[in-house]
């Protein structure tokens, strides 16, 4: 497998005068050689040349590794082995010594909270407390923090990531076609939420698709008024006359949608479907711009503007995108009132925006994920935005 | 609200000459306070005397909050907030200082890995890289370790932890009979862990669930090989004369179960059947023997030596189970052969024999959540373990 990522991580290592990269997190092995681990105890050892070496555990299934890879295993999670992580980080030690790159630094990305969840993504990954602290003992130089340059990696998406992204945008739809199905009275919130995880898991095993999740919410009537600030289901019966938002983290082999739809169970209020259309059109017209050299700030002004012209500017209460693919929130500056990002070619980002109050009985927001092209954009997210798209026939 | 752990906590503080405990985690939130976070940014102040403070996100919601705490607010993901957590540190600060107590060190439990997700479950709590630098900075004597005596705490539950893990169980007992009603040739492994999930999500707002996820894995036929290496679902159908194992994490209100169970598709072959009792017996031998005093190690000889005397010791790769209910799997010592925990009334522990093997042509396992009582246990998921328990109307 070509990997197009090979060139820029080289040219990292050399430009900072390391001995290599050293990655744990899940997004860091998604982006450097297309890995989704399932354990998540698996480290990447990647050199200034020759094969990234994978230190995975004994227990870690080999049917999805990547080619053009050195595969070692380590005894972890094996029962007579006391302790794993010696093993793994005397094999690392020994392999940079062979290497003769002990003499330098290793670049890392540190972890800490906002990660990719590994495959059993019950819980955070099984990493013992003084892992960082025996990880960073490693290299007699210890490890330097690379996330500056790994986030301009981050933020431009290559064609095989790309794709990879439409395809978890695609799976997406499915899942908003599942919810607008099934936007009747009556239903719970948390059924609604369970019909749209089945119909993305459910595509496992086809068209490519290996691994699928879903994290829907979804928030009806009274409850849209808050989803502006926090995204929630609860049981709560959808009833006739409301807006329902989803909001939606998407994972498909690895790589990220975030989607968000407003729909309705039918005679909504006119102040709301007023503002379903004010959000649209905000929405509209910041796809619209989407281009290089546009800055963050620029297109966050463009919806907001639009927004706060139309009286709503009060409800209007976050920024308008971020980055997305590696995980449900990319790092980066993203775009955002003070935001100085000059967009890319290849950079994916959410357009988002809202209007939400309790006093106008409710909310809603419309999101979707915009590839910048070299022209312009592209919508990975094309699928309807209408309030009611079944009855329009519009899917 | 009474806290039973109140006395516990405040009995680590002085014991330790600490000014007072600090927690972020998800799991020290549901312990100390019975908080369930939802953004996952939210710190809890737990001092020598008086009410435990919780410093919640603007964004928040107000409607779960426990009763006998304090609340202060911070502008976590305000838009015009360049610093959050700087107005969050700073308040912990002042407030350290008014109390009297900025001469002390404040007790926390670090942060790595492996840890129950907040109610936003696609990632990580979004914490920021610096977080435990800033936030060990605030007392002048710093943050002290106290992961040893909060193990203490962890590992006996207290009644109404008890009465919430109970319900865990009792709502993955929905989950698991959705599993055997499903159990049909043609169906995919991804269809029946969808079905699991929404069963379990659609109780919410029912009898006490405020919120309810399940995290299901399936494994059918020749997948059941690996169930003792790593448990995954794929998108293969199931045929008939097949095993199919289901590997569950559910969390009910911030209160977590941890259950397997083994079917079939009908017709499976006799090694296979054999196999099955032999797991289901040593299974049964080992809950038969939890009771106050009885050692990790001893309970875990028990299925082990029973395993092994029937021939599939080679097959039965793992320890026999771990605390369970902060989290999918608690921390602490567990059952495995060289445990030397001791069991307390309070305990609640998995029992998960299993026998698995490619040249078995398949595997299978057992897990229940088991209470330590006075006078010996309580199954919490006392319900059926029968390879095909609907047709045996054992529902």
């Amino acid at each position: 497998m070509e990997n197009s990522r090979d060139k820029s991580l080289r040219d990292l290592i050399v430009v900072n005068n390391l001995g290599g990269l050293l990655f744990w997190r899940t997004e860091e092995h998604v982006l450097s050689t297309g890995y989704l681990p399932l354990w998540g105890v698996s480290v990447c050892r990647y050199p200034a040349s020759g094969k990234p070496i994978l230190y995975i555990p004994e227990l870690e299934p080999r049917d999805r590794l990547p080619e053009g890879v050195e595969i070692k295993t380590f005894p972890w999670g094996i029962i007579d082995c006391a302790d794993p992580w010696e093993v793994l980080f005397n094999t690392i030690k020994e392999d940079i010594f062979k290497r003769g790159i002990d003499h330098l630094p290793l670049g890392y990305v540190p972890h800490f909270g906002q990660t990719a969840p590994p495959l059993m993504s019950g819980e955070g990954a099984p990493l013992p407390l003084d892992f960082l602290k025996r990880i960073q003992a490693i290299p007699v130089k210890g490890l330097r923090d690379v996330t500056g340059p790994m986030l301009e990696l981050y933020m431009v998406k290559q064609p095989h990531e790309i794709e990879a992204i439409a395809l978890s945008n695609k799976i997406a739809g499915i899942g908003i076609k599942a919810f607008y199905h099934h936007l009747e009275p009556g239903i719970s919130e948390a059924e609604v939420a369970s019909v749209v995880e089945a119909a993305v898991q459910n595509q496992m095993g086809k068209n490519g698709v290996e691994y699928a999740k879903a994290w829907p919410l979804i928030m009806s009537g009274p409850n849209t008024a808050y989803g502006g600030t926090f995204n929630r289901t609860t049981g709560k019966k959808l009833v006739s006359g409301e807006l329902v938002m989803i909001e939606m983290a998407i994972c498909v082999n690895g790589y990220w949608a975030d989607i968000t739809r407003t729909g309705t169970t039918g005679n909504v209020q006119p102040e709301l479907l007023a503002i379903y259309e004010i959000v649209k059109e905000a929405q509209q017209m910041a796809i619209a711009a989407v281009k290089p050299e546009i800055t963050g700030g620029e297109l966050d002004q463009i919806a907001r503007n639009y927004i706060d012209k139309k009286g709503y500017g009060d409800y209007y209460n976050h920024a308008l995108g971020h980055h997305v693919g590696f995980r449900y929130h990319d790092p980066g500056p993203g775009l955002s009132p003070q935001s100085d990002l000059r967009l890319k070619e290849g950079m994916v980002l959410t357009i988002e925006p809202g209007i939400y109050g309790e006093e106008l009985g409710g909310g809603c927001r419309i999101e979707d994920n915009v590839l910048v092209t070299a022209s312009g954009h592209e919508i990975l997210s094309d699928f309807s935005r209408a309030l009611n798209p079944l009855s329009r026939d519009s899917f």
